[in-house]
């Protein structure tokens, strides 16, 4: 696993108020299918409705946060890392790798409607990674990601 | 606020069971004061214990996560975000700013042990971001951060 972060995904109930608050502060983004991306740096920050962020991890929205679980694996925080790989053989490989690591598949690797294949584990703790190839979101060579420019699509 | 994050903090119950698994995942860091920093691209990754995480950025650790509070201030899900800037000035405008634009400040603005200064707030789904100004992590002209090389400060 490459030493890095592709996206951040901020899990919201109302992405307009949410969109609202990070463009008061001076982001700009771009929203296409009820999500917001924002290019941040090397990475995308997301905004998503946390139902289907927490749905799309494999994971339970209404549960307790990562605080619930002490010891254990805890809940879902509505907070999601996304560490992007560039071929769906390393998806799968990473997360047989986390899970021989000690962490958890809370998603196993599969086909996505836009063309991406994707699975998630949670770490010793749950906080939960996705592992995705997304031939649409292109990696540098040091792994920086670039978000498309969605309407050119 | 310039579009980009500094610091991703996960916070862990168990700082050498976390680190063992970022570790297994290949990544290699620094552990300092019992916290572990990861170089992951332009930012950091850190490991932190969650209780000192929460406290940190004027969290309650033991509340639901994210996800409890459905139209309001989310809890503490165990991971937060960091915006270092250039300047305690900024830190000051950045919290002030987020405020307005309907944010909440759950940490008003402080000197803490290192010579940094801080302050914290939440996004309005509950979403935790520090703001920092920290000399001892350097920012370069784009934001990117590099993480020091502890054993030499």
């Amino acid at each position: 696993m490459e030493q890095r972060v592709s996206l951040i995904t901020l899990g919201v109930t109302d992405l307009d108020r949410a969109r609202r608050f990070y463009e008061a502060l001076g982001w700009r983004g771009q929203e296409v299918e009820e999500t917001v991306f924002f290019q941040a740096g090397g990475l995308g920050l997301v905004l998503w409705g946390r139902e289907k962020l927490a749905r799309d991890s494999g994971r339970e929205a209404g549960t307790a946060g990562g605080f619930g679980g002490f010891g254990g694996f805890g809940g879902f925080g509505g907070i999601v890392l996304a560490h992007n790989v560039r071929s769906r053989d390393e998806v799968d490989a990473l997360l047989g790798q986390a899970e021989r690591a000690g962490g958890r598949v809370t998603k196993p690797a599969a086909e996505s409607p836009h063309g991406f294949y994707s699975g998630a584990f949670a770490d010793p703790d749950g906080h939960p990674w996705e592992v995705a190839h997304n031939p649409g979101f292109p990696l540098a060579e040091d792994g920086a990601l670039t978000l498309p420019e969605f309407d050119t699509l």
